[in-house]
């Protein structure tokens, strides 16, 4: 339990200072702070709740899109991912998630190229600030305007591109990742080169409802999350397990018994 | 358009007869039969009024679905195939194309050796009826319960994995991977093992509705559709592109004003 994280996402329905309640009574310890629940609050006074809370901060979702069709939007993304930063900072999260972007129409090789450029613009901010990067590769089903990044190998061609600095990494998030043939060898390499920085679990149900919004609780679906957990762990990685859900369906319930539901599928996925 | 085929599939509500009447008048040369279609018709008859109506039967789809968590209910899924291949004898057809199969839950890697096991099965009556075999990988949001075959390296390591039987080779369909890094490297190399058996076309859209049944007609989403298929023309292909388009939208419109459409858009895309 001492690795247990939920992201403010997963309990969209409660505000974060729910969260920062909630999350503790079922065993939580570590906070994923969607930007959207930090509208109209202090920073660092959401800094010092959730150490009160007794909650490590444990990633900024989130960064990215950085591809556009025109250089001016691109610096506008690159301006969001520097405040993201600035953000990250404040809050005392040592990582931010980035979901990279993609441009319907667009070559997804070009926005990859794009999406390269865009870490380096923002990475000595990061550096400076001690926040470091993690480049999330998502499911190919996003790849038309979500993520030209789609595969853990596609996401270490950008780290190697990037001369392979220490800040900028890769978080494993089953959902988009459990298909792929390579994932053991590519965490593996993940955890050879140190770019391991995080941890996301969920299921994948069937049928699939939602392209976004229908994911499953653990255990509602066929992912093999606790033989991708340990290959993860295998690998070196200590760092928390993320709970990242996104669900109509469970955003629907009451909140409070999801959470119970959660922690007890945490639990299960991992007593053994 | 000597090479324009379309899948009885794609304009769901209207029966084979009308298919044979209205495909050719938009200049479709290639029909491919879903077997759905065939219930009813004697299969002999079907074939005949194909050739009436100046068609060639492309392929018959869909054979495979071979994983399962049985013995028995593997053996009837071969079963199955038998029949397929036994309808495209009749037919006409000198290909069926393969949605290989998965089981919820069931490793991806057990599930591929099931249908390596399954095509073996079934691979030797295919050849004496001289009807060939085609894996068609699937996106993988189908990895759940469609197909463990999700991309076209996968398709190469099963026809490896058989002895690269003449007989068996792939189905490329743009839907499925488009956003493969190493697309246009497997299509090279599927033309120069001789396993290029098939090639079918339509769109992704922005924002896809449905995981299933969302797909867009050429020209209404983001793939780079004549890009893939002059790389297939370029690695020796030369027969039908199909337009297969599973899509409730376009199947609740007037479907002879949807095959202009569909034959407008395909002009558009061959005409330079």
């Amino acid at each position: 339990m001492k690795r247990f994280c939920i992201h403010t996402i997963t309990t969209k329905p409660l505000i974060i200072e729910e969260c920062l309640i909630e999350f503790p009574k079922r065993g939580v310890t570590g906070i994923t702070i969607w930007r959207q629940a930090l509208e109209g609050r202090e920073w660092t006074d959401v800094r010092r709740q959730a150490a009160d809370a007794g909650l490590d901060v444990v990633s900024l979702c989130r960064g990215g899109f950085f591809p556009a069709k025109t250089a001016a939007d691109r610096q506008t993304a690159i301006d969001d991912n520097l405040k993201a930063i600035e953000q990250a900072h404040a809050l005392g999260a040592p990582l931010i998630v980035l979901v990279c972007g993609a441009v319907p129409g667009q070559s997804l090789v070009e926005s990859r190229k794009q999406i390269t450029d865009g870490i380096a613009a923002v990475l000595p901010a990061a550096e400076q600030a001690g926040v470091k990067l993690a480049i999330e590769p998502l499911h190919p089903m996003y790849a038309d305007d979500r993520s030209a990044v789609n595969t853990m190998r596609q996401a270490h061609e950008i780290c190697d591109a990037l001369g392979s600095p220490t800040s900028v990494g890769i978080a494993v998030d089953v959902y988009h990742v459990w298909w792929d043939p390579e994932l053991k060898q590519q965490i593996d390499l993940a955890g050879k080169t140190g770019r391991l920085h995080a941890f996301h679990i969920c299921d994948w149900r069937t049928p699939t409802m939602d392209l976004l919004n229908d994911r499953g609780l653990m255990g509602e679906g066929c992912i093999n999350i606790r033989e991708i957990s340990d290959w993860v762990d295998a690998a070196g990685f200590t760092g928390h397990r993320e709970v990242e859900i996104f669900s109509d369906r469970l955003w629907a319930t009451d909140q409070r018994r999801f959470l119970d539901q959660i922690a007890s599928s945490y639990t299960s996925l991992y007593q053994s």
